[in-house]
């Protein structure tokens, strides 16, 4: 079921990557490796910060396959979305709230310690679209919008406590997933905003 | 009294991209979410060089503690700055030296060769700086700045010595910080400048 | 054999690296910085995947000594090259061609499958060129041009059907080597472009 879960989240991120790159106005190459680079990207770092040498992700053809086939799928039908920047953001919700949980049921699977494993699940979340905006030279979502670092807090603490209390991963990552993606929603449809800094000089 | 100088060179990396993150109108989470991926950026890189697994940035609870609060009072405190800019390099300088020396005392304890330890520091140095000019959309200050990547060999250097020369390593680091801070200072104040490359066609 | 071709390889990216900061107008220190970071960059990524700890990159002087001595070479005699960005571009393609192959063949020699191998081979190929691009905020070269993905491809799978056909690596890399810079420089030079993706509402 994590690995479901995963998958999902691979899909999810290769099309939030592949349509951000539509929007560029890359090429069909430029799409589907920047669909790669934010779709695996979480996983890479989770694994190199976890000692999984080489990365997982390197070595199951199934993410190439995945994360190739959502870029291509991204290419041909974009024209149905009637609002690429709209699609983009879901696209993204829905991959942080399952690299965020699946992460961290990973590092927790792994050995690592309960605080760590929720830092660990936070940055595979976070990871993939921050290649992704990097790459295409704008500031990260992360850094722009409040509600991100928090839903993504929110996922990883749903895991951590369901482990201490010794529930069954699966369901439980899934919960997590559920309310992170609700709260990214609802913060993108309600335009919550965080408080800005006073004014100051230069 | 490595640690307690590694702390404190996380606190001022915190400030810095706290900082630069109010200059840069975030809101509130961006903004300590900035100040904890400068300070904690480089002592993640400097682990994944080594082979610790994982790093002990996201082991130990007081690196989030320190970055997070730092990030915290810098938002709250930042109109009684004059000059946000000015404050930006000065936290970099501080955070810059502490972390070149602290970063190359690590990496010997660990028992890495004196040459590749004063590599890794180096990068450990420079690397949440750069991160955090790469995440605002900024030319890292040590591609601008010529007595950033002097600075850091510097210090370094002294470090690498020191532990030839069989001294200990606390107060080697405290001069070789010191050292950086100094030479950052200066270069900033006096304006110094490297030589420019000449004129050239596109 | 693969160890002079990895030499060329890090001198190339390092003008390359250099080049690029001479055009960015940056001085001294930031073009021998970006030359080094383009030239090891790529590697330090391989040993980080591989689990290679210290990174090879940073325990060998060579290393630093080839692409600091091409970062300076490339300060001085830039007033000879005709046309920057064309230098650029072809000290890329001969970087990302030799990289790609000895990537390769590094990750097939401390024993990584084949598949794995030639995804490493890629990042490696990529890796420094990307550093570039993103510390002067330009948009990596891979994203742009089509032919950089599908030549970074070919030269692998040339190394990845060599290892399996039990062929000596040497003669494999550099054949591959030569393809990679083959594709790129009539990529550039005929102006090969990919499809875009149809016209979209923002």
């Amino acid at each position: 079921m994590l690995l479901v879960l995963e998958f999902l989240g691979v899909a999810a991120f290769a099309v939030s990557g592949a349509l951000a790159a539509v929007r560029a106005r890359l090429d069909l190459f430029g799409i589907v490796v920047l669909g790669m680079v934010t779709a695996l990207g979480g996983g890479v770092v989770r694994d190199l910060m976890l000692g999984v040498h080489p990365p997982t992700t390197l070595q199951d053809w199934r993410y190439l396959l995945v994360s190739g086939s959502a870029g291509l799928l991204a290419f041909q039908f974009h024209p149905q979305l009637a609002r690429l920047r709209r699609a983009v953001l879901l696209a993204d919700a829905v991959g942080l709230g399952l690299f965020v949980t699946s992460g961290t049921a990973t590092a927790l699977a792994l050995g690592a310690p309960v605080y760590t494993a929720c830092l660990i699940g936070v940055i595979t979340g976070i990871g993939g679209g921050m290649l992704r905006d990097l790459l295409l030279r704008e500031v990260p979502l992360v850094l722009r919008r409040e509600i991100y670092a928090v839903a993504a807090l929110t996922g990883t603490v749903v895991v951590g406590i369901g482990d201490l209390a010794g529930w069954s991963a699966g369901p439980v990552a899934l919960i997590g997933s559920t309310l992170v993606v609700g709260l990214r929603v609802l913060a993108l449809w309600r335009r919550w905003n965080a408080p800005l800094p006073r004014d100051s000089g230069s």
